[in-house]
């Protein structure tokens, strides 16, 4: 057992946390100003978006997420471990509007770069991956539905049917991230082929290029009043009659719960080592805060109060960290599978500590933590998402309560 | 002892119900449809307010807020105790976009009102209070600064100095809610007219109409990405050299602070009112959700997690209610200061109680709870600045403690 | 509506006040010696709580609880409703181990005179009731078992068979409080006469006394450690082949699921007004404690985390408290079945928040808080027992919610 | 950075493990019986603790905590690292009562050990450390006082005055773990030797054979009822002109402070190690018992909530487990000061994980979690003072926040 980073690691925080200082935190104020901007295109991704990608690109920070090639010639990913990888998602958390899509390892992209890696046909990983990969393209994974429980993937009532050497799809879906970004050029969308399957091969994955006749990507949803527009927001999108060919399916009809399962894993840790990245920002921008404000005679910081929110932040990360390195070191050593537990345990604790630590932040700055004058409401509701996104806690903790019965019986 | 309404509160309440089923809850989609219409004057209050401002008031649901009456000609209140009007008040809370502006009774027009009646000159009250009773223009009260710890009213650093027949105004204020309405008239802007003063006699309050010269209203500021556009939003705004006759002091220099304390106690307990209608609206909601959506089989309702969450709501509603309705009564019967712990003990526990509410009630309503499809996650917004406007939970805990330790000295 | 205690009440409280100080809080070091004397017979009561119960019945501080008289004749109560005992009852509980059974209203005696003056026969009152009430005998109350979560009481496996004019009991209780104390003249023991007939039909009760053959005081059960010894503590009792005669049954057969339904209610009305006095009891040591001791230079009660928890406790406690009072309310003006949802929410809430409270006053008292040398962990270990006897929590946050789901079906 | 145990902690948890199957575990029984001996000599430690530790002692498995062996002459501990013997001592703690005595591995006798072996002179090494490695004396550290803060070094009123060449000890010690025991020989006190030097120099460390005259173990104090009789209890300890030889100061003069520091480490980080055995064990008995009790016609286990206690409990070990390795990794690699934060982490954040899951665990098994019949309530109010004890948790708290402000001040 050694807690200490290896030296790629090492390296790769130094190359980075060089890339944060000189690019990143300096674009901050500029997105902002960029987003602010009353004649900017509706959903379009500000340029300094692009600059910062094209910069890391320049330095070779790109696609540092894609563990597993799958075999893909020319190694686009930089053929690190998740466990290498855990600690650089973490520092492009501290600007997580920025650095992660800077570096090509932004949500949804990376999850469905994944996807088409592993279960795309060569042709799919050809006309899609590649792109990706690249950056010429964005991507959106249209899976959650707004009529039903879509924590339970059996619910799901978009249908996806054959007909001829095509596929039709009919449904609604909602909160699709990225999709109201024009640039978005695909979606992988989950929908039932065969209703009459049992429960877990009901379902398949089509790709629906975005400007495919039928589909109408009707408004962008809102996260506690913020738009996302850096990102390209979360589309409600209605598919009627949307035809595409039947080599735009994914893997095999039938496939589709067993590929959004293969998908979750990496995707909820993605989450979480950004998250410890967002509380490092939040913990580090709230002890400047009461370092410098005074109250009744001495700085906020003198408070037992703070003091003790501060000690809470600071134990909440160093636990939450360290599950988050182990579940990726299983994850390298055991396989996504193996890591199960660990994968729901991460995602049951980490956005709950990170909440508590953006709630007590924005208590420390007062009215300036609500407002938009300071990155902790939005980091805030961002968050707050990931308690109920990819199967709310609730559902993970039942799952993962029923594997820890079983041991006992 | 009694827990029973009286009569003449049980009849207001039934009015007050049918004026809610037959006008403001069908007004709430009219609301969201005129606030999202494209051509609308930026920050003008949608008109659906003000056709429900005309029906309130020909059904006499109009002031009830106005307690003390401190002889007024014309008797403008309603002439209810804080004990009757507190149930009244939390029935506005269950569509608090809507109901409270419609029966005049929002703030911070409320607290202006009082402020004015108790404190005004008789010209001050001829000129703003009595349109603003009559609901013809409305207010804002400008004491929060963006760059002092605003709940220790010594920081303030806005300057009131007196020049001949005139004050001078300097400073920067900001959360000033309402102030973005252009139809908001006249701020009560809080400064120091005597920084060498003992710490609690440097502050005093004058009038300034919205239009005076050099009053520059800068931007909304938000609330978890809401600009709050339904009711004038919170301001940004700079006052630099702005004059004002002498004649618009509120009461006499150096009363400030002393005014402030005094608006402060009816603001809290009318805010915990309306936050316990906003909590009765979130379970009621819940209930409905968790009652028909489905998820492994079952309903939502079925889940025991989701059983406990809605038995905790229900509990500290409940005795959230009894202490907001204690207080009351205390204020009618010994008065605001005498009241003055369990005020605060209200401001510490509603606002939490609530906030807990309405996560669980976003929880249980999935992707929904964050949107703008259901009220809730603008609620939560509201309601979370709570525990940090008119004093951070801190600050009253401390104060309420520090009472409690020399009773056992 | 209104929050003012009347006049008998105020009156009551001023006597029992003077009580308390003239001679419980004095007898309290007493009763620790005489518990502590090595040469005490086991489980007997200590003199002491004989001669307070002298005192108080010559006061006329005597079966205050005893809200309805049943028609009894003498009318042995006070003449109560539950409002005007509640305040009082919370007094007793500041000294919570001497004042109830000086003033005859300790449980479970209380509860089994309810019983006895509800259900018993004319020859069960004068026999059993009569001497409850004067005080010349105690009883106990043998529901829970310990091989089976009694909180569902269709899974009770002791059996009440008759044979002849007789009914034979076979059965094995635990945890049934006071009934090692050698006075403990009887016991009223809850078993199943008719395991055929539908789940609530199936129990019955009836009075055992505690010298009949078969019956087999096993040991005391613990509390944390604690034995209990001041009262009677908590027996495991074995009943083998014990017959009791068949007028001995209250009420009817297959009753007994009813009347321990009626018997629950005042007694967990009783114990939540108790809670609260032990609240205030561990507020006001804290408070004693914190602004005496000093550490790092100053009084713990400069401590900000000290003042939250001062804080935290007195809103806790006054919400708590109005709980009760309008569940007392409305027990006396709708009765105890209407208060039923009341009933449950403050058998959830008090306790706990009691919990809460005392945690922190055996943090602030460091080593002296878990010793012996203060009351707080004894209290709190008594406390402690309340959310799980009678009915978890859980089952009383379930049955609460299910009622609130129905609401909005 | 990797998560896997190494070869040789592997195989001591194998040879550990089937030590507690095949010793510890059979006798946990058998010391509760020895325990209920009413024949028992007062406060002696049950022969079956001398029988594990003389099978202990055979197999090896003795003295595993005696990380550093300072130069003693052959080398009396296993030679593991922190982060070896880490998992071992939690293995311990799944049977507390027994394993680390067994092992010759409990507090406080390790303390004392390594601060013999680290500051004790080759005589004192030789009259105590000798006997206390070989298991022949048990011994305790005399710190806490019961008349001041003592988390407050600096406020220790204990007098040790030099006389010639005697040191004079005089003052009040309590909760002196292990000194009921009429085998413990010697009490390491602090006290203070000039209460005029600078705070933190006043201090100094005096060896005390127990059958010193002057020395009055005067009683057993208790932890929430618990005398802890398995192990010499708590004891309250006059010392009244009580003589020893200058020889028997540890260190210089002054240096009590400092060896305090120095032995608090390591100390702290073996309860949070044991902690986390005791919160395994507790998680299995609660599944175990929920998968077994029926209430309401199905399992406690299907309940809901049960089953978020259990995935709550799992997350939080799994979390608290990985610091506590990762402080005693810091411990192995940067020493006991470097890894100061980290052990003020553990201190704060293991005893309140267990607690609340020990907590869970009294509640799923109703009143036999309060009993002496599961071994629940005893291991809760054990560890509810590890939140006191050896500093409470607000004081690390404010010392761990102080160093996170000042990184960014």
């Amino acid at each position: 057992m050694d807690f200490e980073y290896d030296a790629r690691t090492t390296e790769l925080l130094g190359e980075l946390g060089a890339f944060m200082d000189e690019f990143v935190y300096p674009a901050e104020p500029v997105l902002a100003a960029q987003l602010a901007d009353p004649v900017r295109a509706p959903w379009s991704v500000p340029p300094v978006v692009g600059e910062l990608r094209a910069a890391a690109k320049a330095r070779g920070l790109w696609n540092l997420f894609f563990v597993d090639n799958h075999g893909l010639p020319g190694e686009p990913g930089a053929g690190l471990t998740n466990l290498q990888y855990a600690p650089l998602a973490e520092l492009t958390g501290r600007s997580v509007l920025l650095a992660p899509p800077a570096l090509n390892c932004a949500a949804p992209d990376t999850g469905n770069m994944e996807l088409l890696a592993q279960f795309g046909s060569p042709e799919q990983r050809e006309r899609w991956l590649r792109p990706l990969l690249d950056g010429t393209i964005r991507s959106a994974f249209a899976m959650t539905e707004p009529e039903v429980a879509s924590s339970d993937a059996t619910n799901i009532t978009t249908r996806i049917e054959r007909d001829g050497d095509e596929y039709v799809v009919n449904g609604r879906k909602w909160y699709i991230t990225g999709a109201m970004n024009p640039d978005c050029g695909v979606f992988i969308v989950m929908g039932k082929t065969d209703p009459a399957a049992e429960p877990h091969r009901q379902q398949s994955m089509v790709l629906v290029p975005r400007d495919t006749p039928g589909v109408q990507v009707l408004r962008g949803m809102r996260v506690f009043g913020y738009p996302d527009e850096d990102h390209g927001g979360h589309a409600e999108i209605l598919f009627e009659d949307v035809r595409v060919p039947a080599a735009n399916l994914i893997g095999e009809e039938g496939g589709g719960f067993a590929i959004a399962q293969a998908r979750l894993g990496p995707g909820r840790i993605h989450h979480c080592m950004r998250a410890l990245g967002i509380a490092e920002r939040a913990l580090e921008l709230t002890c400047r805060r009461v370092n410098s404000r005074v109250a009744f005679g001495r700085p906020l910081a003198d408070q037992g109060v703070v003091q003790d929110w501060i000690a809470e932040a600071r134990v909440r990360i160093e636990q939450a960290r360290l599950l988050v390195l182990k579940t990726a070191w299983l994850m390298d050593t055991v396989g996504n599978r193996g890591a199960h537990t660990e994968i729901q345990a991460i995602k049951i604790v980490v956005p709950s500590a990170v909440e508590w630590i953006l709630d007590k932040a924005v208590q420390a700055h007062g009215a300036a933590g609500v407002s938009q004058d300071t990155p902790l409401a939005q980091l805030w509701a961002g968050n707050r998402t990931l308690r109920l996104a990819d199967g709310p806690d609730e559902v993970h903790k039942r799952s993962l309560a029923r594997r820890e019965l079983r041991k006992h019986r």
